[in-house]
């Protein structure tokens, strides 16, 4: 392929209530607020050199407008666009200038029906990663991956094994040796973008990376003095796969934020995929703790690039299995 | 009172495989073995200069032979005894040399039925808190609490208030202002012993003291390396009541640990214990995670001291309340 | 003995500049400000729920006013300023009211001549324990001990152990034997006070609890961030004697603060207090590091409890001998 | 280039007695032992996949014999091959099985006269990541990065910008802005190697890196209970330059290796090097402490590829400046 994925990079979310949603990333998570208006906040982590990582845009309804990944360079850009349309997508260019901070950047839906956007150019700030002084609540260092609900995970593993470029560090099979969720990766960790089977397309949650355990700990200290105990949904926890140490939390609109620290390096092209049954216990959860029903059944909904509408989702091919679906 | 109860100092755990007990308790948690034969394990924590706090003994059923409070001097036992009898309660000398490494100790049943015993002397050995290299698992520091379930928590807790001279840092009340549970203490930190209104008399759980946060992170890791993922019964978390962050554990007859970290100090006399309603979501998990139900039910029976029989439970005066009998 | 002295309970520094000392104490440190005006700031731990622990007094030049004690009750005050006037010690009565949140303190030149200070009595305010929104740099939670340079160790060690009914937890002797430094307690921790042989009497420093090491590591970025990188004198490290994790910071005025995690139970009689040589290299610091000079040869010029003017140090008894000095 | 450098990837260091080695590298630092005879020992970290990423062979005399690179493909070390060919450096094969575990390996003379080596090819082991009852002392996880000490950095610096592809992501200079120092990277970490003005070329150290802070204070607590306090040569501490959290640790013949958390995500060609003076205070250590000489003048030798021979060190291009030399 002739075009360079370099990593995820932002994602835009649509909430109902800004200063809600401010008072959860920026006072309670400890996100940086670069910059905000009446109708959005741009957040970025502490270790991030770039404008952000996450919009929040005020809207009636929660919803996915984008997740976007950041590419090598400008030509690259041409070149994901000839690729989308060579395969029958329908693809949209939003012009430099017209997001705030970003260049020029190509938006499609990809084969899951995923809101997904490319960019080379993004305005550069100073990093925050050792102004320790404006450390807070769980001290987010960066972006790192999305996770989404997809009908047919083996159809979204082929294309961005085979077509975009990514590979696989593991993956779950169901009884039948079908895949039934897969995390794939550009840059050498984990994952970049994680596909299970389920309701979809939906975006299951955003992973942000932490510098250490302790900070997931004391995630959990802000937020139930601040009051979100029930915004707490699953962890802290050690996943099997991938073995990051995790928690899965609410935003006020129901958006689901992943707090991660663990993972491993994924340089080398012969490492193996790392396998796991869809049944194996330890898999979702090392220390065999069960994960809650709307942990497995909710996610948010994503938007069509060029209509702006919700997109409507179907059901997954594979059996909808509660102790197996993702983590 | 003319006596003086220093501390939670030990209990006796009948179990029935001294093997899977000295594996989980020892390899997996680390304990340290101070001696053992085909009968017994004797087990201490890193930083403990006493010959054991916690005695494994080879059994036909899992129960609880004694749980033992130290005191200042062989004459506070003498006290201790006349005391008892005064109250009418049937006390029973072990003369020294009887039990492995310890003086005479008196036993006794207290008034919830609970099988207690108080020693002034047990042999010394080597501190290993300056051994890092032998730190293995949850690198366990030392005893520190006792919780019991009883019928009757607030004849209890003015037993041990007024009779036994112990100190109350934090209690929960039911609607009728009628005491749950109490958290009672000596030495000045949370607890040496807990209270909670349950089917009792029975031992709830042994809590043992832990140096930091990431060592209870750790245990979890390595339970779940060595297949005990099972035995992880609920955290970690952090306790509303008592500030500490928390792990339950079982072992493998069912015997309930604590492993903990947090506490603060209780020194003072102008110390207000904290009040907690039975349903306030952060007073058993501050986070607002739930427990499961066989922590609320489960616990470990208890011998009579006299006959060596198992004690007969009750019902417990108050309602029992799922979401709020105890931490 | 007929008083019963809990703790070490609170300092007076007298500081040449409030607000340089609030930005190093509460921004840096995240003390919690209790209370302040033009002439004082009052400030506490995360877990007291006393007033302070912590007295900033504006003065033209840094010194010590003095260092207190709380005791059981307001009996025991009269017990002191009896027992001291048997002795022949000159004490001052500060009546009620006369200090911030304070009831009636008795003053007096202790026999190295440290100024003490004893009370029963502080107005109690909401503990901030659980509120881990407000926790800040160092997330200090309790004052928990002094460290003073004294003349004569041996007849300090003498005078807190016959006659103030302290126990010595480590202590520190030079070749021929004699006591070289000592850890003294009342509550069962390793120290309440510290005497070492030094030009005294002088404080070496206060020292406060953390809840675990890994805030020791964020303090010292967050000092470095907002440009107290010079403040920082030594540490962090492990000390052999006391186990404590450490690190010791200058304040704006010189003052020594030691940030403490670690330590053990000293609850039990029978534990021997453990001996150390004045050249185990693993005494001062655990892993083998050296203590810069300063940090051996600065602490805080004392006043005299009745003129309010500095007093006179002198030389120690034993030689100075910088790899031994204290921990 | 038409090559494709993953990683650095192993060492082969000379050693004087084995079994020294092993107690300090397998007992005190938690390595694990793949293999190993009466000649050699080889050790990996925990995540890691590979045979191995550190080798160490009895020998006379300590030295370096070679520094190793992967490669992504075999055809990339004929691509090397060529490369060094025309642009005048000797190139040496190692043959496939020659080497335990590898596969066919090119070894040179680099430009600083460093010996180095890529390879494609190495036997896969059972990853250790999630056998947390193994994680000992450090738990070291993986090899980071190598250290150099060179005659002429900005050399090295142009070499292998320009030459071998990796990226720059700090950088210190001197007063008249020539490069003094240079942390170079192909995976997108801070660094796979750094080249620092010094007596060169030797190698100054190999860094492993961490999965938390925590591990670092461990690690020190072990050595020193094992007898290795003087084995601890700098740290623990963070870094102004790369933010690591750091220790530095002489090994039994005084080859240093550094213990290594933090680090930040590098893969974006937008991420401008940090540039440092090399007379910031905060460079080397952000919190402000010095290092000891010996850090900064000792270094291991290196071999030549061709002869075995010790390679003849020079003196520096740039002025020695003690506070400066490197990180």
């Amino acid at each position: 392929m002739d075009f360079n994925i370099i990593r995820a990079a932002r994602a835009i979310l649509n909430v109902t209530n800004l200063e809600e949603s401010r008072r959860f990333y920026v006072n309670a998570l400890g996100f940086v607020e670069t910059e905000s208006d009446d109708e959005t906040i741009y957040l970025r982590g502490l270790e991030e050199h770039i404008h952000h990582s996450l919009v929040l845009k005020k809207s009636d309804e929660p919803s996915v407008e984008v997740i976007s990944y950041k590419v090598y360079s400008e030509a690259d850009l041409d070149s994901l666009d000839r690729f989308f349309n060579e395969k029958g997508f329908l693809t949209k260019w939003v012009e430099a200038g017209t997001q705030k901070a970003l260049g020029r950047a190509l938006r499609v839906q990809d084969i899951s029906g995923l809101p997904i956007e490319f960019f080379a150019t993004m305005d550069t700030v100073d990093r925050y990663l050792q102004r320790y002084d404006l450390y807070r609540g769980a001290k987010v260092q960066r972006i790192d991956h999305f996770n989404c609900a997809v009908r047919d995970v083996e159809k979204a593993y082929n294309f961005y094994i085979d077509e975009l470029g990514f590979s696989c560090s593991e993956y779950t099979t169901a009884d039948d040796e079908k895949i039934w969720a897969a995390w794939l990766h550009r840059k050498p960790t984990v994952h970049d973008v994680a596909f299970m089977n389920g309701v979809g397309p939906r975006l299951h949650h955003i992973g942000f990376w932490l510098s250490d355990p302790m900070s997931v700990i004391h995630t959990c200290d802000v937020l139930a003095s601040l009051g979100y105990g029930a915004n707490i949904e699953r962890g802290p926890g050690r996943h099997g796969l991938s073995n990051a140490f995790f928690l899965y939390l609410r935003d006020p609109d129901g958006h689901r934020i992943e707090l991660y620290n663990g993972d491993y390096l994924t340089s080398d092209p012969d490492f193996k995929p790392v396998k796991w049954d869809l049944d194996d216990p330890m898999r979702q959860t090392f220390w065999g703790h069960a994960a809650p029903d709307c942990w497995f059944n909710e996610a948010s909904n994503v938007l069509d690039v060029h209509t702006g509408k919700l997109v409507t989702t179907s059901d997954p091919l594979l059996e909808k299995k509660k102790p197996t679906i993702i983590i």
